[in-house]
C-alpha cells in the first residue's frame, strides 16, 4: 500500500503549513495593497487551450499531467496561472480595464523530480490586463520587491531586458527570419551552461561572426544609464531602438516607485517562454548565503488574442512561492510557532473535565485559540502533550480554581505563573 | 477555441472570490480557535489508495478524475480530504495524539453536472485522530455550529445517529449477514426518495415483515431524551445498546459545549460512505427560505488501518463550502465590497502623474489598499473606473493639493469631501 504521496508531490505537516500560510498571507496583503483582485480558476484546463501556449503543441503533453475525461475530452492540470487568466479575459471582454488580478494557487508540471523541484507547486501571480503603459511593468516590479521586503529580504537584483532588444540584436547580427526562437532557446540557458556554453551552442547554429556579434551585444554590462546610452551593437535595428526607449522610460518609472536602485539592464535575459513581446524581468534576492531568482515576468501583448480574445495588452509577474519558502527556511527567517494553539486548558482531575471544556469554550469565544484534553489523560500526560506540541500557555482548572474563579496561567517558556480571572486573561493575554 | 472553463468547473471572478475568501477565513479562524492545525496534501493520490475507500474499488473510477502518469502509475484527483488524511496518519505514526488537523481545499468528483453541483468544489474538514472519546464528536459538532454561527446563521439542526444502532436495527430485523451494505444504501436515499420510496426499495430486498421492522425503527421521532430512553424495536441487539449508550453520552457532552438545544436523534441518518463505525451526524441550517445540510461527518475508527497504518480511532466533520456559499449568497448575507481596493488616487492632470504614484505608494505603505491610473486616462475616465469598480474613496492629487500638502478625499458613496494631510488620512481612514 502506497502511503507516500505521489512522486514529485509532498505533504505539508502543520508546522510547515503554518509558515506557508504566513508567507501567502503576506504576499496576498501586498497584492491587495497594490489594488490587485483575487481570481479563481479550475485546476485543469482543456488540452486545446494548454497546447496553444508559445510553440508548445504536442511537446507540451510530455511536460504536463494530461488526461481524458469520461467524455474523452483532453484535459491537463494547469502548468501556470497565465493561461487560465488569458482564457478568462478572452471569455469576459466586458471586464473593466485595467483588469488587475492576482491568483495564488497550485500548478503542476511533469518535470524530472529534482532536489527541491516539485511537480506540484504554488505560484503567486499578479497581472495587469488592458494597458500598454510602462507604469504597469514598474508597478509589477515594485509589488514583487515590496512583497519580498515585507517577508524580510533586503538585497534585491531587478534585472530587466526587452524582447524588442533581443529581436534587434538578432536582426543586427544577421540571424535569419524564423531562426530567432532557436537562438533565444540557447540564450535562455545562460544560467545553466554559462557564457562559454552559450557561445559554443550559438556557433553550432550560426556563423562564428554572427555568434560573436550576439555574444558581444548580450555580454555588455554597466550601469543602467551607460547601458541605455551607448549601443553601437544594436543601433542598426529600429525595433531594438524602440526597446531601448521603453527601458529608459521603465527605469524612470521604477525610480518613482522607489526601486530604481535595484535595477540592472541585462541584455542576456530571455525568460524562456516565447510569448513575451516587450519588457521582461527577473527579481533575485541576495542574502549572502542564498542568491536566487524568485520572481519573473514581462509583457505579453499578444497572448489573449492567441486564446481567442480581442487583442489586449498585458503584463504580469509571478512569484515562485516554493523557492521563496526554501530560502526563508534555510535563512531561519520564519518566526512562526509550530502550532496555532495558544492555550491548553488542563483539567487537574476527572471531577473538573466538564469545567475545563467550559473554560476552553470561553477562551475560544473571547481571546485565543484553545485546546483541552480529548483523551481522558491525567495531568502529567496533558503536560507532555503541551510540550510535544509547543503550546505556549497552560491554564489550570481544578476545584480550588473554580471556587475562586481564578485560574493559574503558566507561560510554558519561562515557567512563570499567575492567578488570573477570565477577564484578566482576556485583557492581557500573552503576558503572565 | 474553448474559452469556457471545463465542464463542471467554474471561474470565480473577483467580487465572488472576495466573498469566498471571507467565508474561508471565518471557517479557518474557528478551526484554529478549537486547536486544529493546517495540513496540506497533493491534489492527486495514487489510484491504489483512492480505490480502497469503502466498498468502492473499480466503481470509484467512474466517479473520479482518473489518469496515468508518464510512468503509467494510476492516479486520481482526490475526491475528499479524508483519504489523504488517513494516508498521512498511516505514513506518520510518530505524530503526537490527538492529531487535530484541518484542511481547506478542493476536491473533484466526476458527477453528472447538476444545477449548483460542481465537479470541482471546496471542502473544509476538521478531524481528530487518536482518541476514542466522545468528546471528539462533541467538539466537531460545536466547531461546525460555531463556524456557521460566525458566518451569521442562527437556526441549526444537528441530527445524530450511530452506525451501531443502524447495525442493531438491521440485526434485530433479521437482515442476513452481508446484506447490511445494501440496506444502508437504500436507507441513505431517504432525503431523495422519501419514506415511501425507501419502504418500497426495502421490500424489494427483504421480506415485508423485515422491511416494516426497519421502517418502524428508523421512523421514530421524539425528543433526544425520549428517543434514547424507550427502544423496544432495537433492545434485542447488544450492539445497538452500545450505540444508544454512546449517543446518551454524546448528548451530555454536547450540552457542555452549548449545542444541546440543536440536537435531534434520527435513526434514519446513514451518511453514505460505509467506513463509519460509530456516531454519525449532519448539521443543517434553516433560514426560513433556505434549509439544507451543510456539514456532516462521524467516527471512522478503522479507516487508518485500512490504509496501512496502525489501528487508530478518528472522528471528523466536513463543511460543504459551496453549499454554504450558495445559501449565504441567496440570503444576502455577504457584506463584502466588490473590490479589495479602498482608495483610488486620481491624477487631476498629466503634470502630477508621478506625484499620484508617490501618494499611492505612501497610502499603500501606511494604511490602505490603493490604485492609481495606469492607462494615461483623464479625470473623467478615472472617475468612471472608480465607479465601475466600486472603489469607496477617491483621493485627488493636483498642483494645488501638492502645494498645500493636503489632498481632497471624497467618499464615493456619500459624495462628502474633506481636505486632509497624509497623516490625517492615515489616522481617520474611512471617515471623511
Amino acid at each position: 500500500m502506497a502511503i507516500q504521496p505521489p512522486r514529485g508531490t509532498r505533504d505539508f505537516m502543520p508546522a510547515e503549513m503554518i509558515k506557508r500560510e504566513y508567507l501567502l498571507e503576506m504576499v496576498r496583503a501586498v497584492f491587495e495593497d497594490y489594488g490587485f483582485q483575487p481570481l479563481g480558476t479550475p485546476a485543469f484546463e482543456s488540452w486545446e487551450l494548454l497546447s496553444k501556449k508559445g510553440s508548445g503543441g504536442e511537446a507540451v503533453k510530455d511536460e504536463i499531467y494530461y488526461f481524458r475525461d469520461k467524455a474523452k475530452r483532453g484535459m491537463g492540470l494547469r502548468f501556470d496561472l497565465t493561461v487560465p487568466l488569458a482564457r478568462v479575459v478572452a471569455a469576459n471582454p466586458q471586464l473593466p480595464k485595467p483588469f488587475k488580478r492576482y491568483q495564488i494557487g497550485r500548478a503542476w508540471r511533469y518535470d524530472r523530480p529534482q532536489a527541491g523541484r516539485l511537480r506540484e507547486f504554488l505560484q503567486a501571480d499578479a497581472d495587469i490586463v488592458g494597458s500598454d503603459k510602462l507604469d504597469c511593468e514598474a508597478e509589477c516590479l515594485a509589488l514583487a520587491v515590496n512583497a519580498l521586503f515585507q517577508l524580510g529580504f533586503r538585497k534585491f537584483r531587478v534585472r530587466i531586458n526587452n524582447r524588442k532588444i533581443l529581436n534587434g540584436i538578432m536582426e543586427a547580427s544577421g540571424v535569419r527570419k524564423g531562426g530567432e526562437a532557436e537562438v533565444l532557446r540557447v540564450l535562455d540557458k545562460m544560467e545553466k551552461i554559462g557564457p562559454g556554453g552559450v557561445r559554443k551552442e550559438l556557433k553550432s547554429l550560426l556563423s562564428p561572426r554572427k555568434a560573436e556579434a550576439i555574444m558581444k551585444a548580450i555580454e555588455r554590462r554597466g550601469s543602467p544609464t551607460s547601458m541605455l546610452r551607448s549601443r553601437p551593437e544594436i543601433e542598426a535595428s529600429t525595433v531594438a531602438d524602440r526597446g531601448l526607449d521603453e527601458l529608459r522610460e521603465l527605469v524612470d518609472k521604477c525610480m518613482v516607485y522607489g526601486i530604481g536602485k535595484f535595477l540592472e539592464i541585462d541584455f542576456s535575459l530571455v525568460r524562456g517562454l516565447d510569448y513575451y513581446t516587450g519588457p521582461i524581468f527577473e527579481v533575485s534576492i541576495d542574502t549572502g548565503k542564498n542568491v536566487g531568482s524568485v520572481a519573473g515576468g514581462g509583457r505579453y501583448d499578444n497572448l489573449i488574442e492567441l486564446y481567442g480574445g480581442k487583442w489586449t495588452p498585458a503584463v504580469g509577474i509571478s512569484l515562485g512561492i516554493e523557492r521563496i519558502y526554501e530560502i526563508m527556511e534555510s535563512e531561519g527567517m520564519f518566526k512562526q510557532p509550530g502550532t496555532r494553539t495558544e492555550v491548553f486548558v488542563v483539567a487537574v482531575d476527572d471531577s473538573v473535565r466538564t469545567d475545563a471544556v467550559r473554560v476552553a469554550q470561553e477562551i475560544r469565544s473571547k481571546f485565543a485559540n484553545a485546546e483541552t484534553d480529548l483523551m481522558g489523560r491525567d495531568v502529567r500526560k496533558q503536560m507532555a502533550y503541551i510540550n510535544a506540541e509547543g503550546i505556549p500557555f497552560a491554564v489550570f482548572v481544578g476545584p480550588a480554581e473554580l471556587k475562586k474563579d481564578r485560574f493559574t496561567v503558566r507561560d510554558m517558556k519561562t515557567g512563570k505563573e499567575a492567578g488570573l480571572t477570565m477577564s484578566q486573561m482576556a485583557k492581557n493575554f500573552g503576558k503572565v
